[in-house]
């Protein structure tokens, strides 16, 4: 098993654990390295639950935090091991995982291991199962098994956010729009009624639909409407008897799931409409006395964030929940995935500056 | 092997031939039983290349005719043997293959059998893979092989027509009309451009589409331009990069191959158009002497044929080409496939008139 040496800087720790392949479902090499590099330190109660680890200082402080980061990646495209690149000046560490997101789980790692004392009681999460569907997320599994850990004032999601802090999140919705028509042979087509034509007016809402933007607590959000995927037809010959549109509606979180919903009803009025999947936003949470002073601490601009993360879980448990992490969100998945090294550092002396300042 | 009495009524002959199963590529075992049946008589020199078999009289008349029919089927679903049914009274043999087209390929080989006199000289094709790629059909690859076998002035395709004439038959313009855009995760849609919202006007124009209806030599032939299949999207995520619209054009025989594409390209001006198959239509050539006094000996109304049909085959080589068999086309390739006896009986009839008294 390959050593973790939390002593190291975070740029070395960084590269350590991207070299330890963590693909999702693969996740158990990495999740035994991280137990064993975080065992054995008097300031810490190490949890297991399957790869998730949970590292918990239990000083009485006054406040609780919960700072976490999920250790899988998506499926690696040749870019591991990482390699050290330059870039107009600027020097980044490339590939699988730099910036989704296992820079910010190096910068954790190590501040874990190194705060022997902080100025709040910090829980540490380190899950598994965040690059697949959602039911398989190890915070979701860990919140039904052990809902006593995720007692907090505070979370901090390590996501790729350019070391800047991103409130909150867009919720997300998923909906098939679907038509119905008639086979019959395309020789005698007159004798059908084609599916597909009758999907013009979905796609001329969704062309036509001018998304809002909507400020909460400050932030201003961006919503999005698009189509994902489209299918329809069952042979060259024949006249189609169904279309399906896959919509994805990305709503701020000053809507509610029922509203969101009703919203997506209401543009493809007179249409056939299932809704797939459903999580609503986070609103920033920023208005929080600790949430205030982390921001202050940091000396970031809080900024909204578009993408659906898992602050969003724990914001559905009444804590605030921000994300803070080196990495441009753009490069995650990417498979020219880099993370500048200098990103790493300015988060790690954030997140230092705020949890021995409090 | 089964043995095919060809002195029994048509009806007969039906039922033994759709109860050996002869999907594409399965064609063997009827093909086998045919070559065995109609070998031996001394009227008929018979050939076979592969699976289809020719059957021809020498008789040194002034006019030779092609009588042809496939004896390949369309899978079969629960509908082979065939049984007997009544419907409002009237008298039906179920099952695949009955319409399509084995009711029409057992009177041509009975009177195949019968006629060794007929008063134009004949050459009977029964033929292999139809059902499948227009590359793998047996006619075209005897046409290869055998031209010689080809001479003829006339040629009778006993494709089903409800026991009508049906003269020539459209064309067909298969296309894919595609939209390119540019991926984003759909989180941040304004970074990329949805392939799917552009392909609104696409869907616009074919909903929008009047087909028109064209006279050639006294048959209307009704034209359509149909969506028949539409893929779009690579996850639930992700702004999707393309789209594609696969459209199939049925064009009346007055229209070439060029005039054809050259319509599909003007109706979706401005986008990406990939012809991907192409396939003339034939004029009826129902003014050929020869074709009037068939239309006129099996008493008949001519009407246009709309599907494709190998009768264009014939119709490339200059040789008229009709559809006339019993059977309503409508229940082609139906799991509830079923032709009236009476239909059967008809064809045998006019048939048989034509033959022995022109």
């Amino acid at each position: 098993m390959p050593r973790l040496d939390l002593t190291a800087p975070a740029v070395e720790v960084t590269r350590a654990i991207c070299d330890i392949p963590s693909v999702s479902d693969d996740e158990t090499p990495l999740a035994d390295a991280i137990f064993a590099a975080i065992s054995g330190f008097p300031h810490l109660d190490v949890h297991r639950d399957g790869d998730t680890i949970v590292a918990r200082t239990s000083l009485g402080r006054a406040q609780r935090v919960v700072i976490a980061g999920h250790i899988d990646t998506v499926p690696i495209n040749g870019n591991v091991p990482t390699r050290d690149i330059e870039i107009d000046g600027e020097a980044f560490v490339w590939g699988r995982g730099t910036v989704d997101m296992k820079a910010g789980v190096a910068v954790q790692l190590k501040l874990a291991a190194e705060l022997t004392s902080p100025a709040v009681d910090l829980t540490w999460m380190w899950y598994d199962h965040e690059e697949v569907e959602s039911e398989r997320n190890g915070l979701g599994r860990l919140a039904a098994n052990r809902p006593d850990l995720f007692a907090a004032d505070f979370a901090i999601l390590g996501e790729p956010s350019n070391g800047q802090v991103e409130g909150g999140c867009n919720g997300t919705l998923r909906a098939v729009v679907r038509t119905e028509g008639v086979r019959a042979h395309s020789a005698r087509s007159w004798v059908g009624e084609n599916a597909i034509h009758k999907a013009a007016p979905i796609l001329s809402r969704l062309a036509e639909y001018r998304p809002r933007e909507i400020t909460v607590e400050g932030l201003v959000y961006r919503e999005g409407l698009n189509a994902v995927r489209i299918h329809g037809g069952i042979a060259g010959n024949v006249i189609p008897d169904a279309c399906e549109v896959e919509v994805n509606y990305r709503f701020a979180p000053s809507r509610d799931a029922a509203a969101a919903e009703q919203h997506v009803r209401d543009v493809f009025d007179g249409f056939d409409v299932t809704v797939t999947d459903l999580a609503p936003g986070a609103r920033p949470g920023l208005d929080a006395p600790v949430a205030r002073q982390f921001v202050a601490a940091v000396g970031a601009q809080p900024r909204p964030k578009y993408g659906w993360t898992d602050v969003a879980r724990f914001s559905a448990l009444g804590i605030p929940a921000v994300n803070y992490g080196p990495g441009d969100p753009h490069l995650a998945h990417h498979d020219q995935e880099r993370v500048p090294i200098s990103q790493i550092e300015d988060v790690e002396r954030g997140l230092r500056a705020w949890l021995t300042s409090a």
